[in-house]
């Protein structure tokens, strides 16, 4: 793309100054409009070293209410701590909330072209990369967020010039790295590499933009124009469908709730003591396996209000090293968390390399309570079966070990432990109105948790039913199924 | 995909039953929907052989009044004249008007995925045809139409099977060639072939479906309620923009109107004559080239009204053999090609190969007398530049010469040949009140055009002024500008 890139006609000084401030009382006229239509708005400049990214930005925030807008500088080699969590995140934790602009100083491409060049990619990881940019794009804009993806593309030539200038300054000569100079002299190189990912990732959904940055206030003006032009068709498009797609991941069988036996799935207090010793030993063996092996892992749990989470999470952690794990109960989103992709919480609270964290509810809010209460439009969590898929892949392909637990009782156990709350003072703040109201759904929770257990349960990130009518039951099973997937996932990583 | 691909639970016989009647009562109201959202649908059945996709399609069109679809078969080797023409071109002429399914039995899929089995599509020829795909189905979505890809799935046994048992009876056995067998044996190998190609073109905004074809009424309640929602979704989403894309093509530098001089571009009686003459035989010569080379050649002539289109293209058919060309004077547009793509009328008028196209005015009225007249949206126009260049590109990938003429003609000139007309009996049919009223906006027009030219004038099918106050200089210009780029195509096709 960039080879065959045709500048427009420029036009004139006078005429290029002009149009900036034209498009730049557009642009604040504009924050207003996306402020009440709530979109979400993801700016991301990419290009050449010393191309004037920086110059462009500060002119076009300019424009801008400070309280609508961060900077998120990413032009920089990811820390060490970064480089423990999946590629995306360090980008993905600076979403912007809704009717706010997060501008990317550099976003994931530069990591991926950078990767390309010194050979730390090879094409096969440089595809699945470009998968997981692609998908994530494409999850962002169908969550309503509008994407603006520029290239600031300047010649060999101009480049050098502009470095050379910036080096013989006291300063500024600060700026300028050798890895600025490398990108100059390798120029070509660098040329078919950055045309490769343009072409690779130019979708519908989040196009390119190819700024000739030859001439500042001539880029400043064409960024402004198409950054205008986005967020008129973002508020036009508001309210829009995606398809729905259909899962591409390999799912493994599940049965429908309605088939799973709670009979004879019970354990003996002695048989259970033993083995509850013998598997915590164990475990906590594995959870420094693990953590020498920097293998981060993922426990979800969902199930029945008292169904028994808290105490299979409580007999879990008991056998773990503090410093190795943390629990996150998942409620309802805080308004920041609500503002932006539903994702973006869970993003937030991945695991480390080598660390443990356990969701006491998770994502899959998404298809159950927020669908059946009427939280996100039937488009949302339609669409979310994939989506969930799709960060699941995610942290599998990063290396995590993603473990679902989907807590079974029947509707009678529910009853019995319901009153049983009710009726006990030191377990009254268990149960609350809400649950009542919960369990006279239970059949339209039914049929969307048979939905969620179908249609979520991958091959690589499958779930397993802890049958809890007997709660030592489902701990001791809990307990031997992390083993288990713990063991392979050390014996792998060997 | 397919090698992953998990069946999803399939229901009760009775429960299959009722679910192919409820959703074809559901497409039967439907098709009313459409009708009034104006959607245009194309379903495409691609899959195995033998998968039935015929039995399938039967069941889902009796929902339908025969007056609201149409069925392609396109599951046969292109005819040879089929051959002459860019390799979408047999499936685009089919293309459905709005509020109306066109469901293609096997599409461009099949194409694809036999010339990659074949070797005749090596991997340079295989990523075109994805491109080109890629491109027309992003077209017919960001134009409005719903476009679903069902893809057919039985494994290698079920499809033995299944040919083995059409074989055995009579009545049947027509129905089975020696390539589903080929099919069969090659199973393997087609299906990475398959997977590869839904993989490529899974896009957003026409996804994959792919359907487990095992047991019949599964399978036809499975197309049925995915044909329902896509419906539901296309019609929640009538009237979406698209974001606005940049050109991705190579761009010729090309003057503003007001800076092309039209002095001195003139040419004396004689010297005319002689010139015409000289040019006419070559031409002639060429003619019989492009022919015996099976070249297709499209001229297109854009120009202000009275600038000497007419007279231009009747000098350059008079070189030419009448078997072997034709002119298409476009007016506005039918209501049957108003119902459908705006470039759909100028597929349908392409030339064979060895034959040449003269379009007096063309797809450029999208960006001129639509865009000014409103007959189109902004959002429509803006996209148009781009969409325009893909057709031009696609025909040129496909061996077409596209030539490009606009003819220009100062204000005065314009305004001493509409008087003339107005004042001279015979020549009075050539003037409207309409040509007045265009007049009127000069200015509009004027700007509209640069923005063309700018826009369109790629490297692989260039713009060329003609300049027409002397009409004779722009007829000895337009027949060397085609001699050259005839000459150019002759050598090349050596």
């Amino acid at each position: 793309m960039l080879r065959d890139f045709a500048k427009a006609a420029k036009p004139s000084k006078q005429e290029r100054k002009q149009r900036v401030i034209a498009e730049q009382a557009k642009l604040a006229a504009n924050q207003l409009r996306i402020k009440e239509a709530k979109v979400p708005i993801m700016i991301i400049f990419e290009g050449w070293d010393a191309a004037g990214k920086g110059t462009v930005l500060s002119k076009v925030i300019r424009a801008l209410d400070p309280r609508f807008f961060q900077v998120a500088t990413m032009d920089n080699e990811p820390s060490k701590d970064e480089l423990r969590y999946p590629f995306l995140w360090r980008y993905l934790v600076e979403l912007p909330a809704e009717g706010q602009f997060t501008f990317f100083d550099t976003c994931w491409m530069e990591a991926v072209t950078r990767g390309l060049y010194s050979h730390e990619l090879d094409q096969r990881a440089y595809d699945k990369r470009i998968d997981s940019i692609n998908t994530i794009e494409r999850q962002l804009v169908d969550n309503g967020y509008l994407v603006m993806k520029f290239f600031f593309h300047i010649s060999k030539k101009e480049q050098k010039s502009r470095l050379d200038a910036l080096a013989s300054h006291e300063s500024t000569s600060w700026r300028v790295s050798e890895k600025d100079y490398e990108e100059n002299q390798a120029y070509d190189e660098y040329l078919d590499i950055y045309s490769r990912y343009l072409r690779d990732t130019n979708r519908s959904a989040a196009p390119w933009y190819i700024i000739d940055a030859k001439d500042r206030s001539w880029a400043t003006a064409q960024v402004l124009e198409f950054i205008n032009m986005g967020i008129d068709v973002a508020i036009h498009n508001k309210g829009y469908s995606s398809p729905p797609r259909q899962n591409v991941y390999p799912l493994q069988r599940m049965p429908l709730l309605r088939d799973i036996s709670l009979e004879d799935k019970e354990i003996e207090q002695d048989e259970y003591r033993k083995e509850l010793r013998q598997l915590r030993t164990r475990l906590r063996m594995l959870h420094n396996e693990i953590y020498r092996k920097q293998i981060p892992v993922v426990i979800a749990y969902e199930g029945w209000d008292a169904a028994g989470k808290g105490g299979n999470i409580k007999r879990m952690t008991a056998a773990l090293d503090p410093r190795g794990y943390r629990v996150f109960p998942i409620a309802s989103p805080e308004p920041a968390e609500k503002a932006r992709h539903y994702l973006w919480r869970f993003w937030k609270r991945l695991p480390k390399t080598g660390h443990i964290a356990i969701f006491d509810r998770t994502w899959y809010g998404r298809v159950m309570v927020e669908r059946l209460e009427g939280f996100c439009t039937e488009n949302d969590w339609q669409r979310a079966y994939n989506e969930i898929n799709e960060f699941e892949h995610e942290l599998v392909q990063a290396g995590t070990v993603v473990i679902k637990f989907w807590v079974q009782i029947d509707k009678e156990t529910q009853l019995a432990r319901f009153t049983d709350r009710q009726n006990t003072p030191e377990k009254q703040w268990k149960i609350t109105d809400e649950d009542w109201r919960n369990r006279e759904k239970w059949d339209q929770y039914e049929e969307a948790i048979d939905q969620m257990l179908q249609r979520t349960s991958t091959t690589f990130a499958p779930w397993y039913v802890l049958e809890s009518n007997d709660k030592r039951y489902a701990r001791i099973k809990a307990l031997r199924i992390v083993i288990k997937e713990l063991e392979r996932a050390c014996k792998e990583a060997k």
